[in-house]
């Protein structure tokens, strides 16, 4: 239930979301449909991102391609289209793949000689090209970077967390030795989690994951975790060091300094549209989404309340003043739409702050707050209100993610009993506990308890002994139940 | 040939390109592949678009989104697979596209029920969202544009002109009236214009395209073509008025302030990777690309020649300055190639303006500033060096749009005789003719001239009769072999 409230203050409570307590899935589900993000593509499992979800991508994007061509990696385009071959030629890498392809085999009104695979990531055929493009140690590091759209067969899909075709960035980097490839997955890893934190406002616990959860092909797969508020996890991005896999299975090579011909070593690291599933179920609450400000369309709706002269115009001129301090300000001046609609519309579609300019405030020389992380409404002097609301984004940002992290900090536990890891991870929550690494613990693990291991992250175990196994401890892991 | 110079100015000759007057087509491969803008994808027809070429396309695509914002349409994702039966529903269409169509027949390893399009366009799948999400007078207009990736099948394919996947942006809109669709459609065609005109520096003729070179689906299909050096028409971008056929195929229809039903007017418009192909065959010389500084990754490239401490201070703090005026700047301190093969490089690569920063020039106070346009040197005081290539930006844009509108209308002929038109055509060129419009008279001149009418202009028709069929004339048109 939502409070619906009329402009003096009368609340009116409608269902405008199933809230999170009665039905998490429902929730989820209302306020992506409500706040105007996606609805379901005609082909099962496919996605329409709408202009508002498609605005904050476009905002993640811009924000995160800063960050990755801060690292020197250069953006470019692959093919759709990869011949069924190439993907044959890294053995795990098909293995792990196959059950999720959408094959091609008519083209052009015949049928094709060769099944083409629509990618479901491009390691493949972008090494083939790499193979051609490295010669020399001069050639090192190459990084490149591709916005694209990936398919991956979904049987169970949910819109922004598991879709057939997903919109992402995939970084695929060369270098000359095993040790620069590892570095480079780890800054990568150390990118997307900044990225979560100050722009995303998403706390997030990274490591690398267990054997089970690598990547088809990797020697290592690092990731970035985030726990939502129904107490699940969810793998945010990935950054993986395929050592030397890839450059054996498409041959790059390079002449070293020395004139000696070596195998170089590769890595690729990837976030999708995704994250913003991270966003709605971090930040969200039973009023709809909650926007970090670096990532809302409107930064500030300014709210025009009735139709007086001086209404439009103070409207107008906050506006034209939060605009010319960067902020990204929006009039919302309909008229034959009633307050309460207008509120709950900009509540859902989680605008950080509002400002609500109607006559009575503004004969006493005022306006009104909002902001929407705390829904608390204050007074301001009219010729404060945009720099009121100029200052309260940047606390905006700093509260949610100081909320994800206080979140995620209260919801993780040490545990050191099997029984009680059983009996407590259905209920949420991330658990750290002493692991072996033992061979088929991990499917132990998860037929047990439907949890899986989502990393090993550096912290002393809160155990000597393994959970799963009773054998000595060697890595401490972060168990959840994921998405 | 190319003549690669060194240092000192002896002239050492060189073919790096095949020259245009040798042979076009090779000297445009041979640029596309010298400035690493593309290579060819494994499947025929695919594209690898690399760093160079990207980060072109990158600068186009903000520019262009920009403007297309500013129209008021807002940015979407739509789903890459569209069911088969989705085009079946608008017939002109769906025979216009079979020919060319990809087929997804497997999925998640199984044969699917329905066989699934790989978008050639997205007119079916985005009106059957807009049928549910136009309901009243007060949705409309709703203007959406996608920016991805559409396949084709392409028999003759050739990079960035005609490939089996390209990257586009697709503007679809819908109106409450007929009126309103065709203003819509006129007023893109105008974005299109400008940013051909102002960003890309290519003049471009526009109007209405003849019926056999309408859209698949469309009432009116408006365009703007280029001339590209070797006297060959380009098709740039489209503008469609789509009446009410889509309107009607998905029933999207809204109640006007009435309260009556009524059928909504749409249109479509699409520019594309295409583009790319334009700038160098309109831009293009025997040295490789001449990018505008629009659009140039590096619009200046400081050239640091010795290793001497006050020569890479002198670069630094040039390309510092640039960059604090807004000027992408590049310093290139290779130290272990030669002066030659980066000059080459650079002229390859199309960047605009070269300054030369070298110990003698140094001792004199001086910096040598090359335009890439004119191929000219000066030498300069080393305090101006980033001002004067700052001011050179602006000339050379405006020199290069000058240098295509001249080359467009000297090569631009009033015709009144079809063996005139006949012999004269395969040299290139466009020719203005007077057409009566009478159905069978297009496939006629395309199978006697291997030209095409581009497009129907706003002028007086050169004779009282028609040039193909000795009718009265009711058109200008502009024909010729186009791309």
């Amino acid at each position: 239930m939502c409070r619906r409230h009329t402009r003096r203050g009368r609340i009116v409570a409608t269902a405008v979301l199933t809230s999170q307590a009665e039905n998490f899935p429902a929730w989820y589900q209302d306020v992506v449909a409500r706040a105007e993000l996606a609805d379901n593509g005609p082909v099962r499992g496919t996605m329409v991102i709408r202009p508002w979800g498609y605005a904050i991508w476009e905002l993640m994007q811009a924000d995160m391609d800063r960050r990755i061509k801060a690292t020197g990696a250069q953006n470019a385009a692959f093919p759709l289209f990869i011949p069924m071959s190439f993907l044959e030629k890294e053995k795990q890498h098909v293995e792990g793949f196959s059950p999720e392809l959408a094959v091609v085999t008519h083209g052009g009104g015949e049928q094709l000689a060769e099944p083409l695979v629509v990618r479901p990531t491009s390691e493949t055929v972008i090494n083939h090209y790499f193979a051609k493009w490295v010669q020399s140690h001069r050639d090192l590091p190459l990084m490149i970077n591709l916005w694209n759209n990936v398919v991956r067969w979904e049987l169970r899909p949910r819109l922004f967390l598991r879709t057939t075709e997903f919109l992402w960035q995939e970084g695929h980097t060369v270098h000359a030795t095993y040790d620069d490839a590892v570095a480079e997955t780890r800054r990568m890893l150390e990118v997307y989690q900044r990225f979560m934190e100050e722009t995303l406002a998403i706390s997030v616990a990274v490591g690398e994951k267990s054997p089970d959860e690598r990547f088809a092909g990797a020697d290592h797969t690092f990731t970035c975790e985030a726990l939502m508020r129904d107490g699940k996890a969810l793998q945010m991005g990935t950054s993986h060091n395929l050592g030397h896999s890839f450059a054996r299975a498409f041959d790059i090579r390079y002449l070293d300094a020395r004139g000696h011909r070596r195998y170089a070593a590769t890595t690729s690291w990837g976030t999708s549209t995704r994250m913003i599933g991270g966003v709605i179920m971090v930040h969200g609450d039973d009023h709809g989404l909650r926007l970090p400000p670096s990532i809302a369309p409107h930064q500030v709706v300014v709210m025009q309340l009735g139709e007086e002269n001086e209404v439009a115009e103070a409207t107008e001129r906050i506006v034209a003043e939060l605009r010319a301090a960067g902020v990204r300000a929006h009039a919302d001046t309909r008229a034959h739409t009633s307050f309460g609609r207008r509120t709950v519309d900009w509540e859902l579609k989680g605008v950080p702050v509002r400002i609500e300019v109607g006559a009575r405030e503004l004969a006493a020389g005022q306006a009104t707050v909002v902001r929407r992380d705390t829904r608390t409404k204050r007074p301001v002097p009219l010729d404060g209100a945009a720099r009121a609301a100029e200052g309260l984004l940047e606390e905006i940002q700093r509260t949610l993610f100081e909320d994800s992290r206080t979140f995620r900090e209260q919801h993780t536990h040490p545990v050191t009993d099997l029984d009680e890891l059983t009996q407590r991870v259905g209920d949420g929550g991330l658990y750290l506990a002493a692991w072996s690494g033992a061979e088929g613990s991990e499917r132990a693990l998860s037929e047990g308890t439907g949890a899986t291991i989502r990393c090993i992250v550096d912290a002393d175990p809160p155990a000597p002994t393994c959970l799963m196994t009773g054998e000595p401890a060697k890595y401490t892991v972060l168990i959840g139940r994921a998405y």
